[in-house]
């Protein structure tokens, strides 16, 4: 629950009253009333707005709006405006600007566009924000404090050089430790004093290759990735602090972007007092990718309610092609988001702009301008269905035995630097074990390396490329207590200096899997190699381990290849556990039946006899007991679902369910047990 | 006519006698005389010759040039050389450069390099056309001066962005005004001071997103083209003016390039005393791109006549598979010129060069330096066949019924910014429907908004994006007093600031058209939708607009997609007029069947009983009476045409024709009335 | 023979004792033996190891490196660390680093960044080479010295650009001969002061078109081209300067990377006492294309002895797709190298490094940490089979009757600047008529024009784009006396100032070859033309010649597209000799058919009665008289080749073979005539 107050699943949008006359605002306050809206957000980019100059500020609109907003009787998440630096303040302070890996600064007009090192930037926006929170403190509507937006900005300037050879020198202490871990000697690229470091740039350690930012030296884009995140993280961490003091009751957010390359969230999770996320599924994108989003913001806020900050009611803009969204996937989108924990639903935005670069973004209130049209009935009927629910989905939780590893160090080591596939990816290899256990309806947490492994039965590490010493020793005595560990090709590479792991991959844990690592073959897309598991021929892609089996027993062998007749899918007894490989670059059939073996194998809990394809099935417990069912159908034909033995009621419709049930075509149930 | 002692169509080209030797020069003359041609163009870049210091000028090259020409009887076409700046010149003046989109100054050695606002590039330029035309303003061949060299350089200097502020200030007047139509509160971008606004950047507005460059403000970048446009007018007008202090009666022109996307050349043809050209059409180009852009011209020319100021008799060099010219195309680019209104037809070059980028560009002396070339050949028969025609083609025009808007602040707009469909592209849309007409030998014009509706029983106005209150009000009272006009796909979105018309697009036409477009939906090439139309279905392709019909009549509806059923083609009567909505955009085959649906309804003249494709047919009517027909068979097959009636003498052939007469496979007939 | 000692093929790699502790160190150097190995490289990278400060040098590490080499036998090639300049000297020196064509200074963290004309570059980089030689002058195991490596980079600094200013000075002495030379009058560039010149960066002269930079200006870029490689040039010169003070006997290479566009390796050979290469074969790749390389490498070293300086034993790491190397790859590649020339075969590298750009990198001892893997087999096969070899094929020469010849003059010339098709590219029309004669088992040196031409019978110039006067009257005069000449599309285009010959191209050969070349169509990959050889009928891509026939015999007719009917493949019989021309790009199955017209007609010694795919066959003749066979068979599946009459001797077996023999698959025979 994001307030005390909170009694239903909220539901609006960001509303940007400096756009419209007061009359436009009027008609549309009546429209998200009758859309059953009762949150909405403002402010985001109001900073031109309400501090005009250096030395002076103005709210009136601000105080305005907010008075409206009250009277009409809304919720507000307010925001503070530091996205968007007003352009006297970047003209004044050229180096609030952020430098691009190119080593240009940018010039004025965007938004997202500052230093995050530059002090100038931290003291106006930290000022803004306490300028904020003392001024609205006591403004009754405010629920949720929204800082910045969609943080992501790197910076590449003299400052970030500076501040990044203090952040080395903080994390490595000594330069033969620094040399040691960046591997220096390789190339000659021994460093003598710190202020010789370079930061990595397109023209020394960055190579643009395909559609990848490939680092020349391991260590250093790694380093400097984390250097950015914390530094992001630090202009956030900031605002929080500067609100809280005024605000101390009153949650903060930024609204993060899940499987988002430049940030490690799990840091940035643990800051937020609640986790927000905007989500923008591609047109006709596969259901389980969006649900492994959702189930890592689940991840992200620990199992607690999640706020949905933006989704488009249609349409996006930066796309080549913007599909508009049916009235089906609108509905669909946003009960899966519900299914995993959010509490409140928002638009990106209320009405749509006549001007900027958004103007063609989807809108609840087209340019149409009107309460008539399709989205606005899509939206409508969203409302009224959120507003069936009552109460009934708040305080849910997901229970899962099965575990996910997702790991931002990993993400960018595996694909920041040359290495032996370029389309190998980290985000493919992860989905396509989730999307093989969604079908089970198995429930699977998406978690950082830092979660209790104990809660788990099974745990994937796929493609987990780096592994510290403590998280080898974390995975040797998970199995070694019984657990199930699968490690895929990539995993266990490096370790966290990006050194590779010697004596077979796999993070030295070659006893846990009683295999060693040998040499990966690389092949393109247009090729493949088959494997055998089981008895039957599965293709597999991109990547195939050279596997030396030391005491593993051997499940799956390559058919062709180079590694023909040798092992490619293993599985180790280990004191009380089990630790497979899958050591080539599984195709999802493969990984299905993999998965199939496993669910049978160690027996877990499913909701499926049968897996199922297109269905989404989350099954939640309530904090005061009793559960709930959320059946999704992404599919447009009908499908047949086993419920089982018990009575459950439909939320949303109000009949009773039991047993073998027919869902329909893109249809939603919401089933409360009720006996 | 160009000038009054034009006889026949001019033919010629471009010489640079800088190039030769004397003896070369000579041999070249003969060789030109061979191949009939009485016009030539010199001194385009002769700038660094005949300007060698900053206060020394030596005219010894030019002088000695024109005064072989005179002797050898040629017409002068007589260029100012400001297309390339000396190198001495950028190199003490280092400012004359341009700056790129990413804010990088040229460095020398290129040409259109300049900066247009560069006080000190137009004080040169103007002294040198100056000196030109106080040395050369009683060289009896001068027919006609030539400014310049296809301008095209935008700049991006620091010059450039403090003239567009004041651009701006001279627009907007106030801040209010400006911030408003620049919708500067989206993102929080208020300007609080003229000196705050950016210029746009790829490091700031634009992004670079498939093959073309869109602009995150719309306004921005739509501003800066008008800005840019309007600077390299000035200093067209600038030497336009400088040279007619001293040579009033000769005509002045710069050579354009049609459908230009950088420069709007309805301004340009106002300041120009004749329009001229550079046609070069893609190998294999389909016939009717080229007529419309040929139609542009005589469009921009107010249907006087033009100069065919280069094309290639062969090959060009920057493409990058550069195929040869057959004979029969330079022959049917020739004379579809001349059809269109060309009253002298020039080649670059005349003679190959054996340096430089463009050596490998085809001139009418090739490389093989010889006058029984293929390409010479094919030259000489184009000048025989253009001493034929006399002076029968002279002082004709084309008489049009229907007309096609063509307005590059629609182009700007629709393509500049992120929209729903990165694909659907101006020109296309409007050569869809221009070749639909093409094929029934209905007279087309293609004007600009400016022009008088009123000539017009039809008008289209595809993709007519922006369309300002002016423009809407013309619109209306057209269709009011009886005109038919054509709306499609993205037609009426935006105002003259680029801001969206709210309440259904159409540019608040809603009434007159009888429907409100609601929204687009777009997808990418490989995705199709299909529309029913009289009975027959058809694909389209792209976008598709949701059309609520209020009063109109349907004439189409979508049958498939997120649409299906409902209208997508209207039609409405609007007091004597008819006001047609097609909203998808339509593959050729919907556009050629909509296009028969108006040619029956409202009885279009035709040539063509059946349309025809592959041939073009332009009837033109002679100042002094009497009737021309160009029939032009772009087709590898021979046709049959009906040209009705009455009796024609094919002015090439000297045969006469009546009838359902046969034209040979990519031949050429120029008949004239003989009754 | 490399050195007087050298009794084998010598066998080793690349080693970093740098990145490893003593205790891997030892183990790895038993694994070396194991392995059969006697030479290794050191030093490569060392420069900010062993000059830690700009007046302080430390040898510690050196020293004992060199010490355990020595200890354990190993021979030892020294290299000068000169092509990772270390950090500090970066830092110190700012302008050391190169500038790129963008105009932008590299930032410090890579390798062979620095700008060959920097003074602090050349003096740093020569001192250490010279300190290096005056330490280890002494030294026993030294048998080669190893400069730099992999010298590529070209810089567009303003000290290039000044240098390069005087560089023009001298070649061409007056400005009148520079404006002639650089057609400066195209585009108005006339020069009046040598400052004016600008270097060619990427905003003026050079535009990326696809994969290629061209420049606008021919002469431009090709002349920066060689002033580059001359700078680089005298970069390694300096340094071999420095090493021969004091080492005089010992032999100084630099590692070469054969088909590099960059550098003019004639010029280099001429500067090296022996030439080494690194060969990196892309998986799967056409033998023949491989076999060329080495055929140039042995052009290079004059038929004399070279190095394998660098094969990779599995995996390549800048690859997007990097393929594993099988074990009979390996092996291939390796005899291979030696059937060319090679008498040493080493391997980057021999340990695989744990971080740094090249980690994934493949390596003779792998991540893995063991002997007892794929490749560590693999690579000790080779290393046995070696010593089998004893020193049977040292000093052997490659006799050939036929030569191909091989010019950077015209590689440039010909792709970099805007010609008629972007596809059209140099090495394809060497390597096809290179592979046609390989099928025969013909022997073919690949030689600079200054080679005598009178040691060959037959002469290919494929695409020799750019043939100055001399070369000119050299072809004249050897087809004058009986020499036969093979010229093919874009032969003969420009002379030595890029500025394209007249009167029908072939470099006014045209007596010579009967014809004149009057033009060129060009045309996309898609499309294909067809030509009549000898009754019967081939494609034609990208290019085709109008070939104007004077005096020779055609031999080969176009049969459709624009020059249907007319000539495409002339013979001419001039004096003595024959001259071919094949005017369009002919398929392989062309080039094919007409070397087989070839080989029959001018009876050329070849090995095989039939050609036969797949397989190389390499004749050498030992100095002290008697003959190898080298025979390779690339193919999966096994081969029969008719070795004739005599007996022969695998060294590898130790079977004897005569008359028609088999070879396995993917199969190596070296067999010395043993009667």
């Amino acid at each position: 629950m994001i307030d005390p107050r909170q009694k239903v699943v909220w539901y609006g949008g960001e509303y940007y009253p400096e756009q419209w006359d007061e009359e436009t605002f009027k008609k549309d306050l009546e429209w998200m009333k009758q859309a059953r809206m009762d949150i909405v957000t403002v402010g985001v980019f109001c900073w031109s707005l309400i501090q005009p100059e250096e030395d002076r500020y103005d709210f009136t609109y601000l105080d305005r709006t907010l008075e409206i907003f009250e009277k009409e009787g809304f919720y507000v998440c307010l925001a503070t405006p530091t996205a968007a630096p007003p352009l006297w303040m970047v003209r004044k302070y050229p180096d609030i600007l952020a430098v691009d890996m190119n080593g240009h600064r940018k010039t004025p007009g965007g938004r997202a566009n500052f230093c995050p090192n530059s002090e100038k930037y931290r003291e106006f926006s930290v000022k803004i924000a306490e300028k904020l929170a003392e001024r609205y403190k006591d403004y009754k509507p405010l629920v949720l404090w929204h800082v910045n937006n969609e943080y992501s900005n790197y910076c590449y300037c003299e400052t970030c050089a500076e501040k990044f050879r203090e952040w080395l020198k903080s994390r490595y202490k000594t330069l033969e430790e620094f040399n040691q871990a960046w591997y220096a000697d390789f190339w000659g690229q021994r460093v003598y004093d710190w202020q010789e470091i370079p930061i990595p740039t397109t023209r020394n350690f960055l190579m643009f290759r395909k559609d990848r930012f490939q680092s020349t030296n391991p260590a250093a884009y790694q380093d400097y990735r984390r250097f950015m995140n914390e530094s992001l993280l630090e202009c956030f961490q900031l605002e929080y602090l500067a609100i809280k003091k005024h605000t101390p009751n009153v949650p903060v957010t930024t609204n993060i972007m899940a499987t988002f390359k430049p940030l490690d969230y799990f840091e940035w999770a643990k800051r937020m007092d609640i986790v927000s996320w905007d989500s923008y599924p591609d047109y006709g994108e596969d259901h389980a990718k969006v649900s492994m989003r959702h189930a890592l913001v689940r991840g992200l806020a620990g199992g607690r309610a999640f706020v949905l900050m933006e989704q488009s009611p249609s349409q996006a803009i930066w796309k080549w092609y913007n599909h508009q969204k049916s009235e089906e996937a609108l509905r669909l989108h946003t009960f899966q988001s519900l299914a995993h924990g959010a509490e409140a639903a928002l638009y990106f935005q209320i009405r749509q702009s006549r001007g900027g670069c958004e103007r063609f973004h989807g809108a609840v209130i087209t340019h149409a301008d009107s309460n008539e049209t399709r989205v606005f009935g899509a939206v409508k009927r969203v409302g009224e269905e959120l507003k069936k629910l009552q109460d009934r989905v708040l305080n849910t939780r997901v229970l899962s035995r099965v575990a996910v590893l997702f790991d931002w160090n990993s993400w960018w080591a595996l694909e920041d630097s040359p290495g032996p596939n370029i389309d190998f990816t980290y985000l493919q290899e992860l989905e396509k074990y989730y999307r093989a256990l969604l079908r089970w309806g198995v429930g699977v947490d998406v978690v950082s390396v830092e979660e209790d492994f104990n809660k788990y039965k099974v745990i994937f590490g796929p493609a987990l490329f780096m592994v510290d010493k403590k998280t080898a020793e974390k995975i040797e005595s998970y199995v070694r207590s019984g657990g199930v560990f699968v490690a895929t090709t990539m995993s266990g590479i490096s370790d966290e200096d990006n050194l590779v792991w010697l004596g077979g991959y796999l993070a030295g844990l070659n006893e846990v899997f009683g295999v060693r690592i040998e040499e990966f073959d690389a092949f393109p897309p247009n090729e493949e190699r088959t494997v055998e598991f089981l008895n039957k021929k599965y293709s597999v892609k991109l990547l195939e381990a050279l596997v030396k089996v030391e005491k593993a027993e051997t499940l799956g062998w390559y058919v062709d290849g180079l590694y023909t007749n040798r092992a490619c899918i293993t599985s180790n007894k280990y004191a009380k556990g089990v630790a497979y490989y899958v050591g080539a670059c599984a195709s999802q059939q493969l990984a299905n039946d993999f998965v199939a073996y496993l669910v049978s194998k160690h027996d877990l809990e499913r909701f499926c006899r049968e897996p199922i394809d297109g269905i989404e099935i989350v099954q939640k417990e309530k904090n005061t007991g009793g559960k709930l069912l959320f059946i999704l159908n992404f599919d447009k034909v009908g499908k047949r679902v086993d419920i089982g033995g018990g009575s459950w009621r439909d939320l949303l419709s109000g009949k009773i369910f039991r047993g073998e049930i027919s869902i329909g075509p893109e249809d939603v149930l919401v089933l409360e047990e009720s006996d």
